[in-house]
């Protein structure tokens, strides 16, 4: 069980950390933090987990991540299942927060700058943040979720430095941040995509089947080139 | 003793570059450091210290961290109370060399650009940077102090990869900065909280208990769910 | 050939990553990343993909990084031409996707934010983002790569702290485009630069080979300094 | 004479770099990389250098650590004098690259942008880049040269974790600049100073003596700090 609560904690925190800096310090004129302190914010609530539960759970927060570590030969089937709900429900708790904190807010102007009639949910179309079209939001999302797997497999091979792998991790999502933050608002993760849906509502919901179909169609494109054209055989 | 330095000059560090840099760096206009130059601020301190004092004292330069610790099973009660000593007294002395240097300075607007008035002192209600309320604000110092201590208590638990508990902790701290600078310019620490509400006075003073009770109850939340949760029992 | 693919999906992740974060993400108004953004993204290309795939090529993603690498007598010769025409194909591949994904979005303004006509070219003269003639931007190319060589030769000796060399090569990539984005858009890799003046076109086109030309001397004399002035002699 | 070699390297990338990034980059409206910007450029040219020649010459590139560990018990006296001599050489020749670099701008409002008139020189008084008077400068730079020595000690005293030194001392850097740009440009580094003084003169050259003494008398104090209060003794 106690990986299951290290999943549940960690998917928590990378939807408090990573939405909630959106949320609440992205948009502040001035001195807000912008798109790259949310890049940020996101990369380092895996970094920080990486460190702190990947001994207990592996560390994955994120139900493409598990699919790709499958198929890659580093994960069991059996855990997929538990691991998944975990992470969803891990995110969906910290998206209650999340309101609960906003609802807090009695400041109209301070909600204003969190464009918290969204929350943080990702989307495509006229809910791209910049206007990016379906095909673009599905080959970014799918292009990015393949790479953020092969640093994953990569960095954890038996023959790498793994020691730094969460370093190497958590710092990929934020460069992942980085690029398409106005391509979709950033999933690569599911579960972290249906914990702001359900929040926002409306379209966004709608829209939700592709933050769960491109990130998971990559992370297998990933893993499969990680395992098929990259990995190293062993030496015997 | 030597610990007990290494504290004192740990929290000095702490105080001297996150509040410092909020007052001198941030709010400049076009090219200061906003909210997202502070997060980093405040995590380098104690990644920096942590690695230079950290295998003195431990790298606790905090009294929720401390009495955390102590709940997780991992610090000795009998130095509880002079570890928090050493801390506010660091931090109190950050805050007068502060508040030297800012009166050394003749030019009002750097002065103005510093919002010097209030220091950097923390704050909810009227006084959050962005009028959030007494719930959210509790709510956000809990959470976040609980997530912080589970990162320490997991990047030092003896089955993690425990060097990089300093880049781990360090960079949670920059984290939680992003997140809630805009909800109550980020406690998560009663002994930085202490030295700035002192110098800033009045009402800030009035609400300086919040930033010594939400942490430690955070905190302890954070150590009891680490411990019963997620740590692995022994393999004997 | 498992390492010439590793080349190949290291540098289609460096010009993705650092070259599409310049497109989408750098100039959009109040938001958006800016030069240190594009900066961290160039960077944590380098530094993801070294601990990723690494152990299997040594991670050079650029010519002159080869080039550099066989001067300094760390690289054979046999491997020198399939790496340059893997570093170059991986870098085409990834202009392509972005041009993708660039238009399939209907947005105007976006478009215009990412300044897409000049796509994330290399220039000097009037193509220099801010004016720099052809003499600095050779300058400036040529020592920004003789001292990346530097870096990459110092942090990999065999005396050295190699398990780092990925984090500080990384990171130097970030400090050299911190310092020349605004000179040349900061090339210090041919593979980089063919890929965006293939699709910019025109005048940029015919500038491209300045950015062969400077980062391969540069990688030369770096490894020479490195090489004859600070690289330690054997003990035997 | 590798350890001379590798100073003056380390040093030139230092002014390079840091200095290069103030000169070229920080104030460019909305692209610009900012204070913050500035402040990880210089704290990564000594993350980089550390790892790459650190192992020839210890990394000091700053003639205030050299003095700092002579009083750590860290550095031999006999070679404090060929240490400052080859890091003000070094800072010399950046220097002069520097100008070479900018005067071959033709772009005036590019020249504009940085302010190039005063180069990246430190100040007190009129010469602050915000205002901040003699004694506040003064304090500012003795008081973060102390504690840059203590991290420097900390870090690399033999019952720390020393691998990761170079991030740690790398990274304090980025802090005391995020501190301290607005007083006095920060200095803590006479070598980097003398290099800008010289070609920014007149009352510039004038002052330059206040970023030898504050320096010099923070780095003696740190170092007895951590010598006589925090240095743990051996255990036998």
């Amino acid at each position: 069980m106690k990986n299951y609560f290290a999943e549940f904690f960690g998917t928590f925190w990378l939807v408090f950390g990573g939405c909630g800096s959106a949320l609440f310090a992205a948009g502040i004129p001035d001195l807000g933090i912008g798109y790259m302190g949310v890049a940020f914010a996101f990369g380092l609530t895996v970094l920080t987990m990486a460190y702190a539960v990947g001994h207990v759970s592996g560390g994955h927060f994120n139900p493409a991540v598990s699919i790709g570590l499958l198929v890659g030969g580093r994960f069991q089937a059996k855990d997929l299942l538990p691991y998944i709900l975990s992470q969803v429900l891990g995110a969906l708790a910290a998206g209650a927060i999340l309101y609960l904190i906003l609802t807090g807010n009695a400041n109209p102007v301070a909600i204003d700058n969190t464009k918290a009639g969204a929350f943080a949910a990702n989307g495509y179309g006229v809910l791209s943040p910049h206007g990016y079209q379906f095909g673009a939001a599905f080959l970014a999302e799918a292009v990015l979720t393949a790479f953020f797997l092969i640093v994953i497999l990569g960095a954890t091979d038996k023959f790498a430095n793994g020691k730094f792998a969460g370093i190497a991790i958590g710092l990929a999502l934020t460069l992942i941040h980085l690029i398409s933050i106005p391509i979709t608002n950033t999933s690569v993760n599911p579960a972290r995509s249906t914990s702001q849906a359900i929040i926002a509502g409306g379209e966004y919901l709608s829209q939700l089947w592709l933050f769960w179909a491109a990130p998971i169609i990559g992370a297998i494109i990933g893993a499969l080139i990680y395992k098929s054209l990259i990995q190293k055989s062993d030496p015997s």
